[in-house]
């Protein structure tokens, strides 16, 4: 029987408070309206955006709340307006969008939709201004616009990327966010070329994506920075070729690499948000062709300085947003690429629990053992 | 009769001290030693640079010295070594080289030669360290390489570009230096679309040429920004549509160019300096494409300051040096643009003196009058 048109009900994992265990509760589902999709989530993965918002240090609290916005999933129904999806496509979620009509989304430089860029103060569907969500009738806020700690969900149709059917969305679902903002910021953005070096700093998920971003582009040297040596081993898999960490040294990174480069990296990826590694991450890229790229979101006060030399010396500092992919229009050509084996997400994946286990992902996350955990909705 | 292999005694402006008037001497000019080349200089102008260099301040004071280095002349002989010029050559002396053998000459993206790169500390030759130029045996020291007030000078080959012999000298010298840096960083760096905006920070010389870049590319506003509102009248033969005057403002001007223009320019180039410029250039351009050039040379203790975040909205920040051009590879073609009234150069020459009155040129650069004066070696 249909259940399009129908209020769903289903389980979800609700955040009550900051910093407090995720609690399964039945909620109600609304049907998706105008522009809107409704989507049986199969896979969700927990991504550090969402527990930054579940812990609500330094943001403003908006609870309960719906986290989650890394998923794969199928379309259950559509609202008015939604042409190009139907009930039974295979879709990703994405937390920011892309409306194909204002100027960002014209452009062919830029990624941040006017309509649907990402807000992660909004809690309610642009539309009506309303949650989707409830319990009991009592609304229950949305997050990124995705909300898929639940086993339903509505999003805007400019934030649902329609993938090839037969990909598995218990890998492809982590393109969702942090796969592809650092394989992006490498591939689309720094564009090393065949033989270049390229340093990354933060080795996290992000990190390692921007790492096997540079491998896939054929750099010959990949640096890996961290503060954590035990990250070295598992970024070997992901092509990380030399490590240095800050810590063994008692002056600036930057010139560490320098003097291992012979002047600077050809390219430089930083995934960890720190404004001090930022600044590293600029100045240790050679002059003259130097590309330094900055992924990681850095704190409200932070600012970035460095002597204006360094960037007369032809060196480029370049900021990026989801790895500058377009949502609907790029992620499914990235999906393909795991299809056809250029690109390897198995490898990311270190974790899987049942959606009954949704906290264990967050401890995962929280003691930084391993790099994604896959939640199953189904079991 | 043949000059080659004999020292040539002919007049220069030698510049005694700081901040003195240039003294017409009589000058001994050595033959070219291997690599170099010694030209015969028929037209020069004077550049912001020549004058900083005189005035001394803040730098190492290098005299007596040969200032100069915006210029067109024709080889006289050539050194050891030298095959690809020889005697009657049409040529600018650059004051940035070129080897073609460094990792720099061999990258497309640098022009940064590490043999030859802009070096102002230098008084000599780097052959053997010597000066080509002395008074009765006592050695004047070179500056840039070039020294172009003299009616003779000696270059290394690098520092030559061999030019197309029916260009105008009086010209095409001005792209030398200034008028190629202003250009080349909007043409080779900046690098706006037909029908983009581009804000020019600086209305001088350089910012005029970078304004230039932006008309030859079909640019569709061109602010100027400049605290000196007596620019405006004269940037409009430049292509300059709008003009900002800082002072007219109670907020900061990326601001006022934000409001202006709907976000942001599209491109912005800055050509003052002032690091509180820079960084309004960069903070002025739009969000998701926007592309900011940094020309102007900064002060030794500035800082280059701004939030991260700008960065992440995906804006890119790049510097230039010499419009991005190698000197010997790619300036013969800049003037090929002037002979194919591509780019017009005429309306920066504004003045015109015999080399016997080249104070007065420093005089009208001191004042802000006009663009370049240029300096006729035969009158």
């Amino acid at each position: 029987m249909s259940t399009a048109g129908q209020v769903i009900r289903c389980k979800a994992a609700v955040a009550w408070e900051s910093g407090k265990p995720l609690s399964i509760e039945e909620v109600e589902v609304a049907p998706p309206q105008k522009n809107e999709v409704r989507i049986k989530i199969l896979f969700t993965s927990l991504c550090h955006t969402d527990v930054y918002f579940w812990d609500a240090k330094g943001q403003n609290p908006l609870f309960p709340r719906i986290l989650g916005h890394e998923a794969g999933g199928i379309v259950e129904s559509v609202g008015e307006g939604v042409t190009d999806l139907q009930p039974g496509d295979h879709v990703l979620p994405i937390f920011t969008g892309e409306c194909k009509e204002c100027r960002h989304c014209l452009s062919e430089e830029s990624n941040m939709c006017d309509l649907l860029r990402i807000n992660t103060d909004r809690g309610a569907m642009i539309h009506d201004g309303k949650s989707r969500f409830s319990i009991n009738g009592k609304p229950i806020y949305h997050f990124l616009g995705t909300s898929t700690f639940s086993e339903y969900t509505v999003v805007h149709v400019g934030q649902v990327a329609k993938i090839n059917p037969d990909a598995p969305l218990d890998k492809v679902c982590v393109l969702s966010c942090g796969i592809s903002t650092g394989f992006g910021a490498t591939v689309n953005v720094a564009k090393p070329k065949k033989g270049q070096s390229v340093a990354v700093f933060g080795l996290g998920a992000v990190g390692l994506a921007a790492a096997e971003g540079a491998r896939v582009s054929g750099a010959s040297r990949i640096i890996g920075v961290d503060l954590n040596p035990n990250r070295f081993e598992e970024a070997k898999k992901f092509g990380v070729t030399e490590f240095v960490n800050p810590k063994d040294h008692n002056k600036p990174v930057q010139e560490v690499i320098a003097e291992m480069t012979g002047g600077g990296v050809d390219r430089s990826v930083e995934c960890t948000g720190s404004v001090q590694a930022m600044i590293s991450a600029f100045e240790c890229v050679h002059d003259g062709w130097g590309v330094a790229v900055l992924v990681g979101v850095p704190n409200k006060d932070d600012a970035f300085k460095t002597h204006p030399v360094n960037l007369l010396n032809e060196r480029t500092l370049k900021g990026t947003f989801f790895g500058n992919y377009k949502p609907r229009s790029d992620i499914p050509a990235v999906v393909e690429k795991y299809m056809n084996k250029e690109l390897d997400l198995d490898k990311f994946i270190t974790h899987s629990v049942p959606f009954s286990e949704i906290n264990k992902a967050f401890d995962y996350m929280l003691k930084g053992e391993g790099l994604r955990c896959m939640i199953r909705m189904d079991a």
